[in-house]
């Protein structure tokens, strides 16, 4: 049995913890910005199905996803009106889980192989995922008409086209960002055009009031923010952290019990506010505090990036505030982690 | 409900492979070098407690934990002959989960802090956690005598000393290594003269045969291995690979389902045979293969870093070879994922 928890001290550490009054400014903004279908918000970030339904709760119906478990989550927990893979699959029994799943499902394609896996394993609707100068998927854009007929031939409806500039969202620079948006969405529109359909699907969180030419914009680390998003200038502000128990403490350096099983560590070391982050173990964080801290204290921990951090947790904490006093006020699960679509 | 599951090539994507005779002459070799109690498994790089039946099956009773959710798990699969968390804590909910557990449960402790909650909260039995020169937790060697009296006072049983060399554990010149640690097990040495009792606690896999002063080594990385150990002319192989599904080809790079989310990121990117990986996206690694591969194809992906890896994942597949057209011999849960006791 977990104890009653009433403030963030109390939680049994580490510990994702969310501070509301930022979580709700962020949908808030954001929702002014993309009204409804505008937004159609990437679930990756938070993996988190009642986050997604605050999202939903602002209007958006429609949302995005990178993996097939997220999709069937997404659906199961009845936020299934239009749902997204923003990705390519080629699993025989994952496209099926999303086939057979309650929701609208819809799957990029970009390549002969994952068309004829879509429609051999029961998918209805497409996007035809266009390459717009990000090193990852999407085909040649001039190879998007010829995927389209091709899947419109094996009978699968195609819906339009996505791609996603991810190369240029994180440009600290706004008119450098905004110039290289317009090169990749250039590309994405004339593909559009030959490929027909009514989406044409792209964007980020750092891109999304530069980003005009999309009919809808897949902008997720907006929610819970970034520390990489924090260059940009952006409206959003940070709403999550990892509350962690200070377990030893001595005249050069203290350590918390925060350590690489609990934070994505790609965009390297994360911060504490006050102190000096010196290097994460597997299950420790050792830093120095500009003031003095106590074995016992709590201290806030705030990820590099969000999205391979969160998915090391199995639930996150509802604060009303961002301080370790902050009362909490709910807890939700992490419930689209890992990729088994049986669950 | 999940497929039959023959060769590798029918796992859902992604997943970790481990290859059985790697891993069993991987164990059998650290056993003939430290046989029984000489051994204490560190079970936080492989966090399954099935593997750990492997090292008990050799003789190894005494084990290793970083968390304790590692203990109690461990305990509760019938582990618990004698475990050891060694790290510090001060949670009382945690400590009254390690004392309730049907184990023999020892805690390290390091400042006055940790003793009193560990007396206050049922646990039975501590070592003093004596710093090596690793800038982590263990108190001063000359605070050891009095923590271990403040122990003592307090009705804890003081079993002896830990200190963990971890500072030189990866060190790639033998002599260099081997220097460090005696350095660092000269201080321990001391420290347990003073305290008393008859274990000695410490090394890695790096100093496995290095480290002659500890009575007891806590190596974990052995049975699987790390990339980062490769350098050091170990007798232990690499048994651990994530398989991932190609779904993107094109003429300048490739695509597979395997990104930051299935890996850990703190050593850097993870390497394929025959192929250069370019950059890891949360469900993408983009690389760059030496001949041809084709959407669909499976690939392994070397991880830099096991134990983080293995924390994002619920279940280590055993196949009886190297390959991808290896046989699915067994599944094995990560059952001690995670920070929560209660389950």
């Amino acid at each position: 049995m977990l104890p009653r928890v009433t403030t963030i001290a109390d939680l049994s550490t580490p510990a994702l913890v969310v501070d509301t009054t930022a979580l709700a400014r962020n949908l808030d903004t954001m929702s002014a910005a993309l009204p409804g279908a505008r937004l159609r918000p990437h679930v990756k970030a938070h993996k988190c199905t009642a986050l997604a339904r605050e999202q939903e709760r602002r209007g958006h119906a429609h949302f995005t996803g990178a993996t097939p478990r997220e999709i069937v989550g997404m659906a199961r927990a009845g936020l299934g009106a239009d749902l997204l893979l923003a990705n390519e699959c080629v699993d025989p029994l994952r496209l099926r889980a999303l086939a057979d799943c309650p929701g609208r499902v819809t799957v990029a394609v970009d390549s002969d192989e994952t068309v004829d896996a879509a429609a051999a394993n029961g998918i209805r609707e497409v996007l035809v995922d266009v390459n717009v100068f990000l090193p990852r998927c999407g085909c040649r854009p001039e190879a998007a008409p010829r995927l389209a007929a091709r899947a419109r031939a094996a009978g699968l409806e195609v819906r339009g086209v996505m791609g996603y500039e991810g190369h240029a969202v994180a440009i600290p620079d706004r008119s450098e960002r905004a110039a290289k948006t317009a090169q990749a969405m250039e590309r994405l529109a004339q593909a559009a055009k030959e490929v027909g359909g009514e989406i044409v699907s792209a964007g980020g969180t750092g891109t999304y009031d530069l980003n005009t030419v999309a009919t809808e914009i897949q902008a997720g680390s907006y929610a819970l923010m970034d520390g990489d998003y924090g260059n940009l200038g952006l409206p959003f502000k940070r709403a999550l952290a990892i509350t962690a128990t200070v377990v030893h403490v001595n005249d050069r350096w203290s350590v918390a019990d925060c350590g690489l099983k609990a934070l994505g560590m790609d965009h390297g070391n994360p911060t504490i506010d006050d102190a000096e982050v010196m290097f994460c173990s597997d299950e420790h964080l050792t830093f120095t505090p500009h003031g003095s801290v106590r074995v016992g204290d709590r201290v806030l921990v705030w990820p590099a990036h969000i999205d391979p951090t969160v998915a090391y947790h199995d639930r996150m904490h509802l604060a009303d505030g961002p301080g370790v006093d902050a009362h909490v006020v709910d807890t939700w699960p992490v419930d689209l982690r890992g990729w088994d679509v049986s669950r």
